[in-house]
């Protein structure tokens, strides 16, 4: 019976519950509010709180008081993170600050304004200010603002015994999650890794050298957050020491590297889709203002595209059937372009595409690009005669057609890699340059034949 | 020193190893080859198959013979995958799958042909034929695809020590990796979850039920593994309990989901771009065929669109330079959709756009494109007025800016949440709907304000 309640608490409906704490809200029944602030995790009433309508939130947010725990922070969107922390106390937040990892308070005072950061960290414990301070230090994005500062690294001549002895007795000093012992010798240099599991199945007389993992992976501070996790889930690991100058100084697990993952997922997508660093709980003026650059390139790029139909304005005035075509050449590059792009960006980032085969896949998708190109050449031209009664229009049209998605093809992997070769993040930049090269090409070569073979 | 060749060996470079084995393969160094076969981890030598030249790719495979690792295959992308089996003897494969999970071999069959899947089946051992049969009688991106079978379930009423004991004892059986112990009842019905690090730094006298984790999260076995993955990486979980009717029956654990995340990230981003499931190593006719159908409905709409352009034969043949600018309200109006489109797709993804926000998030995009439309209207209308001295012509393209791209904020949230409630997903069709209403609408009120006003 008992599970039945447990399930439907695992499959937390935060529609469902939001409504329910909207009634509670509404009517002032703060002691079955407490009884769910008290029985939910942080990551739940989190949800709650982003999709509380404004008013209802901040009245949570007054009951919650003193008592707000800053794990709930960490779980909240960047947006609505920022404007809750305006309405709290930070000092109080400090001091409920005792049971925070070191990983998730660098990963709140890091996006917290310089005046609060410090009223923060002043009113923290020595020991765990220093260590946050510390993790500031490491760059943006990388392994050292990751990292948990508590690991169990043990001498690598123990054995079994002398390791669980030394866990059972240091009770109080455990990390509060690990999955793995690392192994270390006195300069601090890892030299292996025992899973839990197998420490526990294993005899007390047996040398925790000879059950270590096979394979050492070894996180160097510096290294990005996406290799991080490019690691981790290529080689499903589970947690990783962290070194720096050879010695280990903390250790990553796998519940960071998930959220990493997240992120990541979340930035190509809005990137591939023009849009920066936003989300829906941003304000008007902030969300107009992320979106304005993108609009203003693509201005930009469309009246490019404009200019050089511009060339071709006394073809147009002469055959108006053109006009009503020319659409049709640069969004089938643009579409065919995309698809070419999306693939190769993706590639990338999972590594797949690489420079030994960038030539092989260029040319592959340039040579698809032909023979879609020539299928819906086909289709267009005859339509096209069909439609204006003109053979030598259905003609132009078909090798446009034919012409641009080729240029789709090419264009679509070689943008990606060259950026990518560049430094610059392909999936930020590729469409647009992509979009500007199939208008152009589809405007010019369009026209441009009508011109030549049609007037 | 010896850490410096782990690192090396960590962010192990694809490349690298590629040219070094192309070599050895070309001046047929086996001994070699072999060395790195055995000292070199499966996903390594995976990347490495899937780099290397084609032919040089059957000699490594046919060097690897009749020790092909199973384990190899399901690191390889899908199309690879299935070229490289052909290639393989399934009886001989079978033989050597004796340390794959259970999860991975099931993962590894659905993807076999029938014939194939019964070769492979019949050459297993029964007991782990009986556990990969009853996996993939689970319904597919299920849970019960994904579990493990292997597991540690205790009584709930035993201490620390009985655990430890129990877990020396059994040895032999346990998984090869596992992090929690789950508490049964005779019943098999699960209370708790023991993390190992909690259990190994806890006195034998204490009661398991005393240092369970306070929160209880189950899989139901039919639960899809996208939602698997949601609870995962919102709870941090490290591995769950699978239940069917209330019993226990396998385990998740945490590297499976990340490739869950990793999967569904890219299928996001494949169809947000118009392709279909589809890897750069699919033949020519493969990737031309799963490109076909989206090129296909694109030319549809844009035929549609030129439909709409050929309504307003009249207005263009006498003001060309309506043809020369009707591109750019239509890309706008596209981009600044796109851009809100993304947001919402996202926001649905992470469940943060729900029923309950959607009138106030679709009110505020409509509102934000409204914004954006009378800013580009400004900067569109004063360069029309100068470019073709025509006020009349730079109202009206003002005026069309400003529609379109108030049509382009409502299509972009209204889209997707329409194909949400309609059981579609939104990222898949959401792209194709906006831009034919965008243009549509961008060249209908463009050209219709013209025929109303300018001519």
């Amino acid at each position: 019976m008992n599970e039945k309640q447990n399930i439907n608490k695992d499959t937390f409906s935060t529609k469902n519950y939001v409504e329910e704490i909207s009634n509670y809200l509404e009517n002032y029944q703060n002691s079955k509010i407490d009884n769910f602030l008290n029985n939910t995790h942080n990551a739940d009433i989190a949800d709650v709180i982003q999709n509380l309508d404004p008013v209802l939130r901040l009245s949570l947010i007054n009951i919650i008081g003193n008592k707000f725990d800053p794990e709930i922070l960490t779980y909240l969107n960047d947006s609505l993170r920022e404007e809750i922390v305006e309405t709290l106390d930070i000092k109080q937040l400090a001091n409920n600050a005792k049971e925070l990892d070191i990983d998730d308070a660098v990963d709140l005072v890091e996006d917290l304004e310089k005046e609060d950061q410090d009223t923060f960290l002043e009113n923290l414990e020595e020991k765990e200010r220093t260590l946050i301070e510390e993790g500031l230090n490491y760059p943006e994005d990388s392994a050292g603002r990751l990292m948990q500062r508590q690991f169990i690294a043990l001498d690598q001549f123990w054995n079994v015994g002398q390791a669980i002895d030394f866990l059972r007795n240091n009770k109080k000093n455990l990390p509060e999650d690990f999955y793995d012992i690392y192994l270390i010798n006195p300069k601090k240099q890892v030299f292996g890794v025992v899973p839990l599991g197998r420490l526990m199945g294993s005899k007390r007389d047996v040398s925790l050298n000879k059950i270590k993992n096979k394979e050492l992976r070894l996180i160097e501070v510096n290294m990005d957050q996406e290799e991080v996790a490019y690691l981790f889930s290529k080689y499903g690991l589970v947690s990783a020491p962290v070194i720096d100058n050879n010695k280990i100084i903390g250790s990553i697990t796998v519940d960071d590297v998930v959220e990493v993952i997240e992120e990541e997922r979340e930035e190509d997508i809005l990137k591939l889709g023009g849009v920066g660093h936003t989300d829906i709980y941003n304000s008007v003026i902030d969300t107009t203002k992320s979106r304005l650059s993108w609009l203003i390139v693509n201005l930009m790029t469309a009246i490019v595209a404009s200019i050089v139909i511009g060339l071709f304005e006394a073809a147009i005035e002469k055959v108006v059937a053109l006009a009503i075509l020319m659409p049709i050449v640069a969004s089938m590059g643009a579409n065919a372009g995309t698809q070419t792009l999306t693939v190769a960006v993706r590639a990338l980032a999972v590594k797949e595409l690489t420079p030994s085969n960038a030539l092989k896949i260029i040319t592959k998708e340039t040579f698809i690009g032909g023979i879609n190109g020539i299928i819906f050449a086909i289709i267009i031209s005859l339509l096209s005669i069909y439609w204006f009664q003109d053979f030598m229009l259905g003609l132009i049209i078909g090798s446009a057609m034919v012409l641009n998605l080729i240029i789709a093809g090419f264009a679509g992997t070689i943008i990606p890699l060259a950026l990518d070769k560049m430094k610059i993040d392909p999936a930020l930049a590729s469409a647009v340059i992509l979009t500007t090269i199939t208008d152009v090409f589809g405007f010019l070569s369009f026209l441009g034949l009508a011109t030549l073979f049609l007037i």
